[in-house]
């Protein structure tokens, strides 16, 4: 449970709370005269923002920690990432929305190529198209073995997720990927001696689904990885009393946000405008909308600086779009730094923005970048604090104690 | 205990602390151009030492966490707020002094006006005078009933406390105050099985104190609230060698000053003045002066930015007089805001200054306000890391392995 303390003290009085996630938000200037993405950027909005509320910046898990985008999400939601760890297969899973209960394994696989001798050529068979993909997938679909069952979804080009479901089924199994090509797949162990019976269903439906995919011209095997069962997570409406909505482009974030019991919302539209728009368009269903921007993040993982700056002023100039919605409180964050000059997530403290017209504290600064964050009022703290700051500006949290 | 790693750290070195709390001093400012109390008052003493000094901002319980005065001023004194709740009635009963031992039961009570059918009319009597309510609660000192010993004294006005003592009480009782008028005063519950004989002595007490006021004009009933036994704090003897000294107007913080082991001094005269004063008469009795200030969170409540800041202008040209005792560590701050715009306590952070001539480290910070604070060089932390701070600017804490 996010933090208990705050259980006891809310106060649902509809106020309404939105969460703007840039993916990957902060960057660094490596020089004196360099410039991180978001300081590149022109974001007028972001600065009267920024001028008017509060800003500061967040360690996403613990200083020198560079995330994931799994445990970099469920800190902003108020989930401790140290206690609470979605496995890869259980995440991937929710976010094609495909079900996984307590006792159920899911797992996230790559298609892949394997030469004559069975060893791997290619770990992700050529990064083959979705419809490329999809005839491998049909067959995977298709096999079943007895005394569980097993439901396969493609989720994206050569990616899949596996979910087996029967009884005694301990997720404790290993990879089968053997992390280079040459080798042949790896076959499933259990990494404790409860999930023997886990790893031996699992590898005899391998053996056969191995066998449906022979004929295949390039994608004649598959890797598997990431398994894991439901993590358990406590609602938003459990731990907050707040009907949340996702609005998200990317399958990952739809996952994360299911785990915790929010909605994901069919999108009215593309990119940052699309994603404000569907927020409207749900407003007075519910009181907190998570709202996830990819792009980045991806041009931050490709070193495209100018790409990323791009983003963010798409961003910005979207903004009167979700302001017109008079939000309560918005905030606006990243769930982790991506810098350009990294190619590569980040453990840098991420830049955030709290704009709550009726309760935020003004500070002395008057843009929203890297530098000025860090000397901004709310100073430096952990991610998992965002919901507490959210909770307390919308005014749902009452008194601790007379 | 507080922080267990500081007590065999200790060094009674004979130098002298002053904490100084000004009631609910945080404010915000809500747009640009709006100023908090402490923004706007002039306060030339407070902004000196802040330049000298080092200053910084609290969070009060956690992020987010709006506090009540009890939790707010543990943290400050180093009790970790979460760790150590103080019941109510326990607080109530050693502001005006009265014995709470373990295994004791006491409440607050508020005089109320009932009428012909029972239902209370006024919750708070009219909130009738201290003389007005004095005959009633005369009447209540001497209903006692078999098996247990009862005090019962006025606090303020309408405002009493009673002391329930006898073998085998819990103090695990339910409210009687029904919160609305109209209806009877409820009966008092065990909220655990445990409390039942607590319960029915209270409840048999409580049926001939009413009989007792069945002839007053007013304040023919009362309303129970708050049960609690002796919380069994540390003193600040033991946890810090320090002999505490509380300087207070107000009786709730004398009641949490002498919960931990503090001597409750008398005034020699009104206003900051009379208590910097009280200071210098008891100078070499204590080494360690809480000075509380209760106006300005008063003046917050009322939604008066003038009043407070003025109080805070009293304050800042009274220092001179705590000055002149030459203290080694001087702390200026608040037990949590109470921003006047919002006419109520607060989460936001609260401004703190640490002066101490002789050891402090000097920031780029020159003004005693909440958005230089956000900036100064103690940063953003726990206000239960206060008496550390303290401990150490006074040379009284040792190193910590070698």
């Amino acid at each position: 449970m996010p933090y208990s303390y705050l259980k006891p003290l809310l106060d649902d009085n509809g106020s309404k709370i939105v969460l703007l996630v840039m993916d990957g938000l902060g960057g660094i200037a490596t020089t004196q005269m360099g410039k991180s993405a978001l300081e590149l950027a022109n974001t007028p909005n972001l600065d009267r923002l920024a001028a008017e509320g509060s800003i500061g910046q967040t360690i996403p898990i613990r200083y020198g920690i560079t995330p994931g985008s799994g445990p970099a999400h469920l800190s902003l939601f108020g989930y401790e990432p140290l206690e609470y760890v979605i496995g890869r297969g259980a995440l991937e899973a929710a976010g094609v929305n495909l079900p996984v209960r307590k006792g159920d394994i899911a797992a996230r696989g790559n298609l892949c190529s394997l030469d004559q001798q069975g060893n791997v050529t290619d770990r992700r068979a050529g990064r083959i198209s979705q419809e490329e993909a999809a005839p491998a997938i049909e067959k995977l679909k298709k096999v079943q073995i007895p005394g569980v069952e097993v439901e396969v979804r493609q989720v994206k080009e050569y990616r899949f997720v596996i979910v087996m479901r029967g009884e005694g089924l301990d997720p404790s199994l290993n990879d089968t990927d053997p992390q280079e090509v040459g080798v042949p797949p790896l076959k499933v162990t259990a990494g404790i001696p409860a999930a023997k019976k886990a790893a031996d269903k699992m590898e005899e439906w391998i053996q056969e689904a191995y066998k449906a995919l022979a004929d295949e011209p390039v994608a004649n095997g598959f890797l598997l990885r990431g398994f894991a069962t439901d993590p358990g997570l406590p609602t938003y409406e459990d731990a907050y009393q707040l009907q949340a909505a996702c609005i998200a482009e990317y399958p990952m974030y739809k996952g994360v946000s299911r785990l915790v019991g929010m909605d994901v919302l069919d999108l009215v539209g593309p990119g940052a405008e699309g994603e404000f728009k569907t927020a409207g368009k749900y407003w007075n269903d519910h009181d907190f909308f998570f709202i996830h921007i990819k792009k980045t993040d991806s041009y931050g993982e490709d070193g495209n600086l100018e790409g990323k700056s791009k983003i963010i002023e798409e961003v910005d100039q979207a903004l009167p779009v979700l302001l017109d919605l008079k939000p309560d409180v918005l905030m606006v964050t990243g769930d982790h730094s991506t810098p350009a000059v990294l190619k590569s997530h980040s453990w840098h403290p991420v830049p955030f923005l709290l704009w709550a017209p009726e309760t935020h504290r003004t500070d002395l600064e008057t843009a929203f970048n890297e530098r000025n964050c860090a000397r901004g009022g709310l100073g430096t703290f952990p991610a998992v604090e965002t919901m507490s700051l959210a909770l307390a500006h919308a005014r749902r949290l009452q008194k601790f104690g007379a």
